[in-house]
């Protein structure tokens, strides 16, 4: 390893068991020097096995639901405390809809459901840097990603409402990514990583058939959760410094291709 | 004028007065032959003179809340009884930022205001197509249209939550739209317009300044309320029947503008 | 019909037969009242029956090779003269691949083939508007359109070097069409069509298959010839005097799709 | 440094001078344990001083005319010859508009120059994936970057014709890297950088009050070239093997902008 994120301080959300690409990526940033805390919703650590991979990384664990901006304020106090500095580097992983869960069509959700898998998947994005803005907890030239699919853009179908939640959580980054360059140095981003055998990936109906699809669409094929933490290393690093307010894909070709020939000979 | 929408029926959310983009499409759409129901929240109604325009284009009123499903309900079923027939066009032309109006910033907001303002501006949109879906009111070849900004895609500071509101719109626009051709022929687009002196528009801090701003760096200059007017009149028609899940732009050239000569004169 | 384009004059480039979509657009813009100018390559006028087409709209065809800046000038002079008028708008539907002709493969070219359809397909295009920019011989508000393809875009592999063909004349749209917004008040537009069955569309290897996934892919299926022609002529109506510098998509919705139900079936 | 590029060999077009950003890629690539060749056109090595790069690097220089398939040819046999190996990395920083030399405005070129220009700037690195990818001469996983310019998507006044090759570039970007990835698992990427103080950027007219805009624009300000060198070893790197067909933008955030309040206050 390169010891790119040597000194750095991090919060990381979202690791729920090996297969999560907060974990890969909470593994890689140990092997390159970072120390960080790791976080989840406490449903969601009871749900996993969070502590063996604290173990692994020398991390505390401090349970926070990231839809809570008390939980978010304790968590970044208590983070800023254990790690002796402010912080360098965020990843936000958190996704649910409550629509897809419980098996309603988008044609037909419980908008309380709706509210509550926006609240889940794209306003704790901005509880979280609203929380780390105003605190000033964020060293210069510090790195905020987040997680997204690119259902933001073009329609998967059975994405359902989470679609439009990274959407908003998509428009966040660049929204909240212009104050906190222009007054803290500090850049925010996005990255679009394909279909994904996560927990949450493997929730979405039909997710083996989308995920062959990506497969041969992609001419790299489909993104590894330990490519995507790769990736996110490279932009947590100070190799990336100038790189803000973008949605960066991580998928292999996917998003720039209208069909690719091991598509095509499905239709001849 | 041309009786492109001769025959058409539609509904229009959210003429509040004489300036409003809704106002002036109702106009165009009368003289293009088009009969309409017009609707706006209760307290929208009292604030401006809705009745004038119901006067001036032959149509009658329905208030309705735009976040309440029941109202939207209630909105729909009525329509289809005065028009006597099923809907050709809608007109979704609302947004309100409570966190604007009440002078808090993107950075520290409140977070119920955001709730609120996301519910009116965002989810408004796909609670409309989800009673016109459900209740199958649109004809084949109907065609749904918001009002967007290109917020959504690029950092206006001022817009503040706004600018996450349209891009989630946008994504229902595509997210719905998808549902609502494949299953109806119905087509579902965004425009999104220039800065336009209506109530709406004037109310984002510093106008005045941001649409001289893109007025000098427009090619064509600003579109008016009465020209997007005419481009929705086109939407309307039968001539974009295989237009669907696209954000129009609407700005004499703003979006694809790096810089223009009228702008690089205050930098040199 | 509507009288769109009650006394509007035009050029119209590219009609081969009535499969074409210039074909389409010249009747359609005869319905809605223009008259025009019909110009194609001497050669293409050869292979096609052009004069049909001119008999049936009242049209003159002036013979031009839109390389040939000295064949365009004399086509520009001739019209004014025929018209009586400057220029309301210009239809440019030309493309043509010398590789894709030759069988040669994207990644093994003849780079004589690829200059000469570069110059054909996307060069012409500046050719054209530099002729009428320099002759000021576009009436302001008027409306010049290009027709393209969503491979400028996304790798379609069978579209070979027309795919960078068509982003570089997308990029002249913007570019050329800044100055001549800002100079002459002149709107300059490209439009993204479905795969269509014209000569030139069933030219592309695999055409068939391929239409047939662009089918199953959109929403609204593709767009036909004559759909696009309409659409062209809402380009050139009044209408959309301030929609400048896009790209234009008229495509059923196949641009904004990531997968669609009817795509997915082949792979579950 | 971190031994990113340990291993790795490549070929670096395009160094003239310290402020070229190819130059500072080559020593940022030498920090990181790779080696390369050097090359660039004979008349530019005559202009610069290569041979200092050179020396520094411990690289030997190749002379190519990246117009010339039987230069590239000669430069990629030698090349594997020097390095031992195939090749990992190739940096493509060419571009030279004729037109802009001359002082040609965009509306009134010289044709010959046009094509001269887009033969450098654009095709030349069709030609040179041609190469590679005939002689089979990139090792898997290897990556290509070319670097681009904004002006591909939105219109910079007086970036002329370069807005147009650009455009072309990264189409070939795209294109190219289709049959890279799916026969040799090579990635192709772009990335699209702030106005830099090179040779090649303060040609272009009125740079100074370009990039003073661009740096009120950008939340992070400007993008130097010893940043871009570095972005470029991060996609050179292992961090980022499914990376392919993107443009990526490196440029403080200057491309999701809409309006800063920096800018905005010229306006008020």
């Amino acid at each position: 390893m390169h010891n790119l994120l040597k000194g750095k301080k991090g919060i990381i959300f979202g690791a729920l068991n090996e297969h999560s690409i907060a974990w890969k990526t909470a593994e890689r940033a140990h092997e390159e020097g970072a120390v960080f805390v790791l976080t989840n919703a406490p449903a969601a650590i009871r749900m996993g096995n969070l502590e063996v991979l604290a173990k692994k990384t020398n991390a505390q664990i401090i349970p926070a639901d990231a839809t809570s901006v008390e939980d978010l304020e304790h968590l970044v106090k208590k983070s800023m405390e254990i790690l002796g500095a402010k912080i360098d580097f965020v990843l936000h992983s958190i996704g649910m809809s409550v629509n897809v869960r419980k098996g309603n069509s988008y044609t037909d959700p419980s908008y309380d459901f709706t509210t509550k898998g926006w609240d889940v998947s794209a306003l704790s994005f901005h509880k979280t840097m609203h929380v780390l803005y105003q605190k000033k907890a964020m060293n210069e030239w510090g790195s905020i990603v987040a997680l997204t699919y690119m259902a933001a853009q073009r329609v998967f179908p059975d994405y359902n409402d989470m679609a439009d939640n990274k959407a908003y959580l998509e428009s966040i980054a660049r929204s909240f990514g212009y104050f906190f360059g222009r007054d803290h140095k500090v850049r925010v981003n996005t990255i679009s990583q394909s279909p994904t055998p996560t927990k949450a990936g493997t929730g979405v109906k039909g997710f083996d058939g989308f995920s062959a699809y990506a497969e041969k669409m992609s001419p790299l094929g489909n993104a590894t959760a330990l490519e995507c933490a790769d990736y996110t290393i490279s932009m947590f690093s100070d190799l990336t410094k100038k790189v803000t307010l973008q949605n960066l894909f991580h998928d292999g070709g996917f998003s720039n291709m209208g069909v690719s020939d091991a598509v095509m000979e499905k239709f001849e």
